[in-house]
């Protein structure tokens, strides 16, 4: 049976995912830097065995057979993955994936190295063998695949995500935050006014922050059992299902920035350890594409974990945890002065939720235009400096480190995945509102701590879907809406405004 | 050119090692519990791969050809050791490795679960599957190699090595051993009475001792661009030249065992991280066997780091990092009370020099049996608890975790490792004569922590030579004389009775 060679053949795949996966953990989070030569080959090495296998001639034969097969409705959902990454992987040769891979990977070290020394021009030559390799790849995956270039660099994060129809929904959003932002600075200001926000009793020694992380990621419905929480200059969660491997990082003077990456993290761990477990080696058994992985912890980290009802929940963990003695007094209004702030701020990662798609906006047409061969890579400065004083008002001017210079994406060759944040911060407002529909005392369930109930209903409707519908009916189906801004607008103007 | 084909094969297996060895790490260090399960099949179906590459019908013909090739004296020597390397992985189908792998690992998740709780009967019926692999591994070699049963398992180890070589050696120390261990008690005993041991002035933060470790391996040599030190229940030396990964694990009450462990491991390190790195992925360029690489370690620890001199140099580092108050008026003579001492225990870890051979020999007579089937694994508690009192004087009826369960090596299915530790004393033993020799003041030299010239000479003597001689050669020219028990019978008869 057909079916039963590309189920082994997804057990090797799975294999070697599984080593790629967690050697690139490691590198993150344990790895010396002279390991980086060697960790880059190994990487290299293994992702060409990986391509080898998949792509070998008799796989052809056998997923034309498998498709010929009368197969339950999960091998069948099985068996139209196997051809989606099939198709996508027959796009590149073994031999070019091997090179890109450890030109990937030699770029993110010395972006590393150099992005702390704010050195660009260091960084440049390299940066433009990964662009030059990212145009060759778009350009052989668009023929393969008959879609433009950039769209063919989105379909490997977000499967069936273009740009024309991402377009739209980014101008709108430009169009909106144009005006909505100043606003909601000009609300913020009169708040603040009104009622000052308390400062945060600082500083927070470190474990206790991490204390604190580990004790909300248990409440929230973190497996401890099949996960944990690490440190790494880049937050981030990786992993498989049984062991999904977070990181965060620390600074003692405030400890909301880390608590919230970690519940943001929190967001995408969920969605891992619920997927399917026996599916654990078929593409249909994975989660379906970037958008939707960050819609969960969007969902996580803004609109749950943003929210009064959660600090109602939280605060008593934040006394234990901090020092009862610092928050004494403390309310979940006062905490939420801290965590619903809107400002203008050069870097992705710190900005508020507001501003945030504004960075992503910026990415987004930069993207276009380098995959397009309408940029190039030694523009790319003058051109990010442009763009951030049109949407954000802001220079970075020579400040190359909180400029291009801070993301690891494109050093690392991931041109197409930036679009998935904001649509992710879509998907998550769309979601929200559906929840509070499924689930009508939703706020004191929160603010009791009590997450069994929402945690059941995104399992029903995401999580445990993994990859076997497309993602645009999982969102539809799971929010009871296409994707649009509208829920996103509306979140935002309940929050900041009214 | 055939030569180049293997070259690039071996490119390849060295990733798929890479991947192996720095899992193998991760699940020691890092992973959580449930990760087991997926762990143990991508480490099953890794092994099965590289088996499956190197075992492929035209390797064969590759190697033939190599052979017939006009090769420069490195290569020559690569051929050698791929021609081994051949002949061993053959021995095994790559279906056969696959499932030893997964049991093993397996197994050695049981036991790590067991253990703790004492629990001989629950681990027993799984043990009893990996010895039963190890039997049927031992006889498909024996027959492939042309070898006794357990001595084509010490070759996986220790190439060359046999137990009709060992058994007289093992046969010596016993003898020696059974006069010489309460020799020293009584020593020891005179001593103390004489001047009693100041006791340790404990407690040490975990910190404190884990920064006194980083100093004194940072000074000893080891390179920390390319390893780190971490924290595991068994303390061990893996990965890669590039990338050393080292543990120990620390008590607060004394810091004098992990002190040793890491220094333990660090001589593992040395030896890793000075082969020569541009043949890392060449059998040739690997450590020769596991004999010289516990000779490494023990040279390390015991022939060097439980030596007055060093702990001259030592000592300041200690109050430095442990807190000058606390050890106000320690000399070298001080710690030397702790770090050579004589007793009787249970757990091979902790063992001291003298007593250690000897669970060393219980273990070698005891792996020669179970291979043999002479010995069946419900019997190995009674079989162990005989042995303990006649070579210890103890027994461990009913403690299984202190007993037969104390040790990885068995439930990972690693039998004919054991013999290597005892013989690395032995080659330790015999290489620190030859320094002596070589380096007139090298006992000056390591009490102004000037590790420079023994490093060169070990460089040159063993580690840059790495695969490329036969391990009795290397012993001959780098100790002056072949494996024996002499040097080592000198050593604790100047150490502890003079």
């Amino acid at each position: 049976m057909s079916f039963a060679k590309l189920d082994a053949l997804n057990r090797r795949l799975e294999a070697l995912d599984h080593a790629q996966l967690m050697l690139a953990v490691d590198e993150a989070v344990m790895m010396p830097p002279g390991g980086g030569g060697k960790r880059a080959e190994a990487m290299a090495t293994l992702a060409a065995m990986a391509h080898e296998l998949a792509t070998a001639p008799e796989v052809a034969d056998w997923l034309a057979a498998a498709e010929a097969e009368d197969l339950d409705a999960e091998r069948r959902a099985a068996v139209v993955e196997f051809r989606r990454q099939h198709r996508n992987l027959n796009c590149l040769s073994s031999d070019f994936v091997a090179r890109q891979v450890e030109a990937r990977i030699r770029c993110e070290q010395l972006w590393r190295e150099l992005r702390p020394k704010n050195d660009w021009n260091g960084f440049l030559p390299t940066f433009e063998g990964v662009v030059a390799l990212a145009r060759e790849e778009a350009e052989r995956r668009a023929e393969a695949l008959g879609l433009a270039p950039y769209d063919a660099m989105i379909e490997q994060y977000d499967p069936g995500s273009r740009a024309a129809a991402i377009a739209p929904l980014f101008d709108d959003l430009k169009t909106f935050l144009a005006d909505f932002v100043p606003a909601a600075l000009a609300a913020q200001e009169r708040r603040r006014t009104a009622r000052p926000a308390r400062p945060l009793p600082g500083p927070f020694a470190i474990d206790d922050q991490k204390r604190l992380g580990l004790a909300l990621m248990e409440a929230i419905g973190f497996d401890f059992n099949r996960g944990r929480l690490d440190i790494s200059h880049h937050p981030f969660c990786n992993g498989i299902s049984d062991d999904v491997r977070m990181t965060t990082r620390y600074e003692s003077d405030g400890f909301v920035p880390a608590l919230m990456g970690i519940l943001h993290e929190t967001g995408h761990g969920l969605y891992e350890q619920n997927l399917p477990r026996a599916w654990s080696h078929w593409p249909s058994g994975k989660a379906r594409g970037m958008a939707l992985h960050e819609s969960q912890s969007l969902f996580q980290e803004t609109q749950l974990a943003r929210r009064r009802e959660f600090w109602e929940f939280a605060m008593p963990h934040v006394r234990r945890h901090l020092g009862p003695a610092k928050f004494d007094g403390w309310n979940a209004d006062d905490m939420l002065a801290h965590v619903q702030r809107v400002a203008h701020g050069l870097i992705r990662v710190d900005a508020d939720e507001a501003t945030y798609p504004l960075h992503i906006i910026l990415r987004f047409e930069m993207e276009r235009e380098l995959i397009a061969g309408k940029l190039s890579p030694a523009d790319v400065p003058a051109r990010w400096d442009e763009a951030m004083g049109s949407l954000l008002g802001l220079s970075t001017v020579g400040n190359f480190k909180d400029g291009p210079m801070q993301d690891v994406h494109w050093p690392s060759g991931a041109f197409g995945y930036f679009p998935s944040y904001a649509l992710g911060a879509l998907i998550a407002a769309q979601m929200w509102e559906a929840a509070g529909r499924a689930i009508p005392d939703l706020p004191a369930q929160i603010a009791a701590g009590d997450f069994a109930a929402l945690n059941d209903w995104r399992r029903a409707g995401i999580w445990s879907k993994a990859s076997m519908l497309p993602a645009d009916r999982l969102i539809r189906e799971g929010t009871g809406a296409p994707l649009a801004t509208a829920a996103f607008k509306r979140h935002l103007t309940a929050r900041y405004l009214d």
